[in-house]
């Protein structure tokens, strides 16, 4: 019986808000009891502006025992085991972006109103946590430490090389830089550095989006109409964007061996974005103008991308793998999104059969696991009795 | 023989710059006198960001006695018809974005650092200046206004009904809101109403963009490399975000015939960019946990683009042309970019056969002039005896 190897590129884990207390350096602990009812009634301000109360509250009830594998083990592998995951990528922000990290740590690492100090602290408190967490299966589980990046650049360095020797797999930092250097600039080579030396991947997440565009009030205070399905449809490109300052800024040409991830921002996007800075990097007529931009690059802004670079495809879609191969099989990396309900959880195996039903095996392999393997450097012949156990079954994809 | 009806929805003109001067209210004129040298100085700093001197130096002495139709009239006319154009769409910034409106009331149209006043008096001094070139030639050239739109919607109001009056013929407004509410805003409303009153065609053109995230100076006081690359794969983007906003704020349901174009910024993203905008718009698991947000929109938000907006695809690709039904060929207009050195001129007739050969009859002429016939209400049949004249022969364009 054949079956799959299995990585979700997608999921998320987090406390209970308040549990984080007592993995905070005990210097924030006192500011942190303070300082927690407000976050929490401003996150839920926050939350009400995208979700509607009532389809969370039901979606937290109907599912609530397993959703509590946002924090708890035997619940989280039990979610594994069923999901027919081997491997998961673990993300901050649990059940519906309500549990996560003290202080603005969290999957949006924002910079505007936050205080460096306590940002840090919180994103400790969580690394601290999620270590545990992972220990409990540290084979089967790559947890991604948050790094507020941009305040330090050398304190973002040691958090690096800490969470490697516990164990974390890759690192969470901003997709926004506010008003720091972007990711070309030289400044932040000595973490591109740090993260190939320690083999962890770096990685950008949905979520962070210029919100202060969409939400600005109108004049008699309301919310301006169309403000979430403008986030809905620009939230893919402000995760890419980080990677094309990247490419641009040739860090794949200084650091071959570095490894990035965008994450639930779709890929339907992938084959295009590559193709115009392929078409800006091509010397021109339309590009004559403003000079030699390009030969910094030895190779097509393409070639670093697909070879550096994956795509977390987590809610991917029908017509997204249709297209795989004008976006770049290679890069695409099924995700769950667990417990996030937009994902594939609690119907994943009929959502993952759906979705790449007819497929060639090889294809089908790639997607579900074989590309996240390259790219985390995991070796699916270690875990051939999990996969033997849990992993989907070849059958079940055959088209009807 | 059989000619083409051909419209260059991009085309450029501006007067050299010390000569705005005399279209200024006369208050301004001597705050011009005095910022004059250092405006220029500012321009060519920046422009050196982008732009190589001696291609610049080049072009400019290769092409000079045909470059002065910028503010040119015979030579200006002289360009029309050699390149077979019947009418044109006339932006400002000529000669290599060196004939620039003065106080920032170019292109760009930014508002950091710039005084509202100022800006406003020199949008009003291109303006005066564009109505006299388009009453040479009032049948062969549609001006558009420059519109200082965000500081205050009254005193823009006020100008579209002047330029209407004046024989004009659309508006150019900022692509960035800078801090002030963006376009899904009922802020803009009295505006858009405005347009669609005095039929004015609202206008993105390429240029604005967030250039400190480009050029923020590295450490050492040099400019990050790969900025001009970011810049060129990012430009498009900026300039069809507007869109995003107004049709997501719902400004094409409450204003059914307002029109309004995107210019320069290519047109190889449209398909994808207006199936991501329905897909979001469609209901779904995906979307669930951010409420209801579509309900406002009557029509999938494709409908509204392609019912009420053009695309102003100069520099058009052969890729581009191969993809125009998945694009959607109604809103793919043909443009030179007169006289930039990326557009078509002066190789005009070349790169149109070359860019368009082969394509059935009626798919040339739509592009080469019969969408922007719809888009700005233009009546080919009163062109006969121009196209007659000047017109592209269809034989051309047969595949030999």
């Amino acid at each position: 019986m054949s079956r799959f190897f299995v990585v979700s590129s997608d999921c998320h884990a987090g406390l209970p808000p308040e549990q984080y207390g007592e993995y905070l350096d005990p210097e924030f602990r006192e500011p942190f009891k303070l300082a927690f009812a407000a976050e929490v009634a401003e996150r839920e301000t926050a939350s009400r502006l995208f979700m509607v109360d009532e389809f969370n509250k039901v979606w937290k009830e109907e599912n609530w025992d397993q959703l509590q594998g946002a924090w708890d083990h035997d619940r989280r592998m039990k979610m594994l085991d069923g999901d027919g995951i081997a491997v998961e990528i673990i993300f901050p922000d649990g059940v519906t972006e309500h549990n996560t990290p003290p202080f603005d740590a969290g999957l949006g690492l924002g910079t505007e109103g936050v205080i460096p100090e306590q940002q840090w602290a919180g994103a400790r408190a969580h690394n601290r946590w999620l270590v545990e967490l992972c220990q409990m299966a540290p084979e089967r589980r790559i947890g991604l430490a948050v790094i507020p990046l941009l305040w330090d650049i050398d304190e973002a360095i040691a958090e690096v090389r800490w969470a490697r020797k516990k164990g974390l797999g890759g690192v969470l930092i901003p997709s926004m830089w506010g008003g720091f250097p972007a990711y070309h600039s030289k400044r932040y080579d000595p973490f591109w550095q740090a993260c190939v030396e320690e083999k962890m991947v770096v990685h950008f997440h949905a979520g962070p989006a210029p919100r202060q565009d969409y939400f600005m009030p109108e004049a008699d205070g309301s919310v301006p109409v169309g403000a979430v399905g403008i986030y809905a449809s620009e939230a893919g490109w402000w995760i890419a964007r980080p990677i094309t300052f990247m490419v641009w800024g040739g860090v794949f040409e200084r650091y071959p061996d570095l490894r990035a991830v965008v994450t639930e921002g779709a890929c339907m996007w992938v084959g295009e974005w590559a193709h115009l800075m392929d078409h800006r990097w091509g010397a021109h007529q339309v590009n004559a103008k403003m000079g030699d931009f390009t030969s910094h690059l030895k190779r097509a802004p393409s070639e670093y991308f697909y070879r550096n670079c994956g795509v977390g495809a987590s809610v991917l879609d029908r017509r997204e793998v249709d297209e795989r191969h004008s976006l770049g099989l290679d890069c695409i990396m099924w995700g769950s999104d667990y417990p996030h309900p937009e994902g594939s959880w609690p119907r994943t195996p009929s959502e993952m059969t759906d979705k790449l039903r007819g497929l060639p095996e090889k294809e089908i392999a790639a997607i579900l696991g074989g590309n996240a393997a390259r790219i985390y450097d995991i070796d699916p012949s270690e875990f051939t009795s999990v996969v033997d156990r849990i992993g989907p079954e070849l059958s079940d994809f055959v088209e009807r």
